[in-house]
């Protein structure tokens, strides 16, 4: 066995900062070089970010993303990396193709590049291009059809390295069925996939199951981060080529994880070869080649082999607890919205219930209680509690809080509009949603929403009231998650000794918008559990009716909040983007029209 | 030669009424007949109107549509129109497929039908699948690999007509190619093709090109109406196999085309193929078969061949000119929008300038003036002539007017946050926004806003404030076209003899938002001819800085107008629909990240 001492790095990537992401690279690379490292593997579109969306139909942007992965290669080469090969995704181009939006082909590539003694010394294109969910990939890219196998020297010889991308591991057949049949000692392959609940565990066994297909080792480096309503929960794996784990990379943290890889050694191809692409079989129903290219060995006098310096165990970092992981995926996704946009701060009106609670917490800890922003908005119908619970909570947590009490806005709207019911409460939510604003403006803070998605999907919110704002971080948290994240947030800092964050009255009173004298969410919603239960099966499994009645949901329910579903749709589609934390948020994975008389017909009823 | 007559049922679907549009097929079947027809065709996706989105992905939807489609035959059947032969779009599904939403391949096809003597004689899916612009369709379908051609009996014989859907004639090869191959004497093609600026030449062009492909006639029925933010502009054709023009429909209004068709009469077919089945060579790389369908005689005891009616001189509508094709598309965009989701009348605030007294216009004829109300809100800022223009107005149309003065809600904010600069001028348009939405929902009314695209381009809006409401019906056109249309709609009304709807004061005085002392658009925005040329090849075309400044844009210009451009997607995220009109509105056509830190590069600069 010849031995690799690979890294990767899971990193945080920005949308659109080319340079800055080229900064990274080579930081990164630079680290790897000192941990003794062969080979550096980035994530999916690292020079870009991902996803780009639109931005891969700009001629401009595909132009300057491919010249700054050959700026990229040389500056590595220039600050005396150019021994190391290091494995990055970009956005490229099919040679010869041409770009332009709206045009029925693209030819831009979800690509990735082996950079090595200052070259780019070899390119490929993601083969499986997903287009479901939040995926639109088909949209953009033309899809790849060769696997390149690359010859990389190490200190006692030189390992065959494959790479894949992304989807090419989901997928059956394609690059895994390729890299088996090119003999190839390992797969690297670099993603760009998105956070949602339990994922990890699904990616642990596909990744085990594919290294065994592949019969190669397989290295999973997963980008990290915030992208509007995409969070990249890191988690990146090495494996053995019998699915063995190596290493595991934390959740939500950049990392670099180091191993050595005994891996078989490169055999010698036939030099008769014509060409250095050879037919392969993907199984798949596509066609696609073997690209074979070998590195040159390492100049000697510009990066003389060093003896490896001594490996620590390979990272395993421990799997979070299920609301942890949570929790740490909304942090991550408020705190890279907030910087990334170049915010300082951000505002939110507190009511005193649970739900605008646990988003300044939220964002306490990702901002830091000093740039977390709370205004109390107490109206005519609000409950001495609602004051008391959150004077409480910004007390405990060191927030910039503000008192605007309402009352002679509503007086001012009432003398010339005398609004009553529904219209009136919406007009008190109106009202804290232009305070809001008013402050967002002039101070340059970013308005948080503080809407769950149970509220959300039902339509139980005020349009340009309690749903203004930029960022909505509990937009996919239904209302009994809200509760136990809360509880989990509150028991963690009693385990570390420290000040609970939330007050236990917002935790356990019942809920209430306060938009109308003694009011509950149960005088209008039913029990949050039943409801959560139902949105789960409506939303999430898209089920139709006659399904969550037989699935058990009561059958006046199921009638009920459907309609209630279906009539929201017009007030998401002006929902600012929040994290996606389950396989279907109200976002890009879920596109209905608002223009829609479709009723889903019960068990009972004639269909059409 | 063998005479066929067809009729093209050109009309107005919605979005999941299964029921409704069965039972205008079942109706325009009906006058299909009564003109003596053989042959009726309706649009793509007709049964369950389009686009549908993620309904593709619901099981019960897609069931519920099959089950529509084989009622619908038993239904004309029972009828006495069995006789006739009916094709129609519809959702349909891949035998043994299953359906789950957020999975890689959905089973859903979209798909047509042919419907004689009660039952479904012959089914075909698109295979062409749109992905790009405002398609989606890689998403939901699966392709179809099979050309039907079906031998429909007519009073001397038969003759063979092949079906295709809207993208398969779009693309070159596929269907088109193998129509030629199967030697079919008409090719009909159900679409729903959404109207842009200027498409009805290029899809004349087209039409005209594939039929002498194909050699046969063809017959392109499209929808007409509105969806969300796609209006369907009808135009349906019937050309001859040399591609000349035969008939011709109306653009934005139902009708049926009636035509007779001298088309070469069937050849008898070998007895001994083993299967209706035979390989084609579509020429674009699939594979694809030809599907023998020969429906049975027409049974004469039910329905007796009757003679042929007369038929007068086919339709040739005349085109629309630039301008009233453009008004009716915005007209047809808020009639669908308001009737299709239930509202019974519409809201919105009048200034006294041309944006908002188009979007009255508009709506005054899509509605008729008694269901259109106007609100005055006139603030300290608002000149004399905002309200005198405004009453003028209002009084030209018979419009719903009412003024709330804003000061006395201004006072109130300010009281409390004492505001200044943009801040206080956002406050102005915000407490506009709550009085409309108050109003609205006090009498259900839909809130119209009346943003123009210039405006939403360089986020010169404010967010819940003039950009607050249900649907923006001049949300795809630049302000210059704002200009435009209402000089257009004003000599219209003096041609008929009518008052000019709009006051000449609207439309000639500088444009001014009127949120601060003697404020005028031009203070912070280029003149609007310059602005708008600009935005036209930078949102239109997606030209980068280079390429804009190349096209003799001024380099200063480029980059603060794509930096406004850009910086305001947050914004454009909230905005309500609006209908499309140009290749590329601010909707499903046009996907960039908010989070986005690409800054075009100049032609100086070094990418990277």
């Amino acid at each position: 066995m010849t031995r690799l001492r690979i890294a990767l790095a899971q990193v945080n990537s920005t949308v659109g900062d080319l340079a800055g992401n080229a900064a990274t690279v080579v930081e990164w690379t630079r680290r790897a070089a000192g941990a003794g490292a062969d080979l550096a593997v980035f994530p999916e579109m690292m020079l870009t970010g991902y996803p780009v969306e639109d931005l891969a139909l700009r001629d401009s942007f595909v132009q300057a993303s491919m010249a700054t992965l050959e700026a990229t290669a040389q500056q590595l080469d220039g600050d005396g990396l150019g021994g190391i090969a290091v494995v990055t995704g970009y956005l490229g181009q099919r040679p010869g193709g041409t770009l332009r939006a709206g045009e029925p082909v693209s030819s831009a590539q979800n690509a990735a590049a082996l950079l090595y003694g200052g070259t780019v010394a070899v390119t490929t294109a993601k083969h499986h291009l997903p287009n479901y969910g939040v995926f639109d990939e088909y949209r953009y890219f033309v899809p790849g059809n060769r696997l390149p196998v690359v010859r990389v020297p190490v200190q006692d010889g030189a390992v065959d390295v494959a790479i894949a991308i992304c989807e090419d591991l989901w997928q059956d057949g394609g690059p895994v069925a390729v890299t088996r049949q090119a003999g190839a000692g390992l797969l690297v392959v670099p993603n760009a996939s998105p956070y949602e609940r339990g994922k990890d565990q699904a990616r642990l066994e596909l990744v085990a199951r594919r290294a065994r297909e592949a019969g190669a080792a397989l290295a999973y480096v997963n980008m990290m981060g915030g992208q509007d309503e995409l969070v990249f929960d890191g988690d990146s794996i090495i494996l053995d080529a019998e699915g063995g784990l190596i290493s595991r990379g934390p959740q939500f943290e950049e990392a670099l994880l180091v191993a050595d890889l005994d891996l078989p050694p490169a055999r010698p191809l036939p030099d008769t070869a014509p060409s250095p692409d050879t037919p392969a079989e993907p199984s798949d129903g596509t066609v696609m080649s073997i690209h074979r290219v070998a590195l040159p060995a390492r100049p000697a006098p510009s990066a003389p082999f060093p003896p490896l310096p001594p490996l620590t165990e390979p990272m395993i970092s421990p799997r979070l607890a299920p609301l942890a992981e949570v929790y740490s995926a909304l942090v991550t996704g408020v705190r890279d919205y907030v910087s990334k946009n170049g915010f300082r701060s951000v505002i939110l009106g507190l009511s005193g219930g649970i739900d605008s609670a646990l988003v300044a917490t939220i964002a306490a800890d990702a901002l830091g209680p000093d740039r977390v922003h709370v205004v109390l908005m107490p109206s005519a119908y609000s409950s001495g509690h609602s004051v008391s619970d959150a004077e409480d909570l910004a007390k405990r947590q060191g927030l910039q809080a503000r008192t605007v009490p309402i009352a002679p806005m509503v007086d001012a709207f009432q003398a010339e509009l005398n609004l009553h019911g529904l219209a009136a409460e919406n007009l008190q939510s109106r009202i804290r949603g232009v305070i809001l604003m008013g402050l967002s403006n002039a101070d340059g803070h970013l308005v948080l929403t503080t809407g769950n998605k149970s509220e959300i999907a039902t339509g139980y919110s005020t349009l340009y009231g309690d749903s203004a704002g930029g960022f909505g971080p509990i937009k996919d948290v239904l209302k009994t998650l809200v509760w136990e994240l809360a509880r989990w947030r509150n028991a963690r800092a009693v385990e570390h000794g420290e000040t609970p964050p939330i007050p236990e009255n917002s935790i356990t009173k019942p809920p209430s918008a306060e938009l109308a004298p003694g009011q509950l969410d149960t005088d209008s919603l039913p029990d949050y559990a039943v409801l959560d239960a139902l949105l789960d099966d409506y939303v999430e499994k898209d089920m139709g009716a006659a399904e969550l009645i037989a699935a058990g949901h009561d059958t006046a329910l199921v009638d009920r909040v459907i309609q209630l579903v279906d009539r929201a749709e017009y007030k998401r589609r002006q929902y600012p983007p929040g994290p996606k934390i389950t396989p279907r948020n109200f976002g890009r994975d879920r596109r209905l029209p608002i223009t829609n008389r479709w009723r889903e017909p019960r068990r009972d009823r004639r269909p059409g």
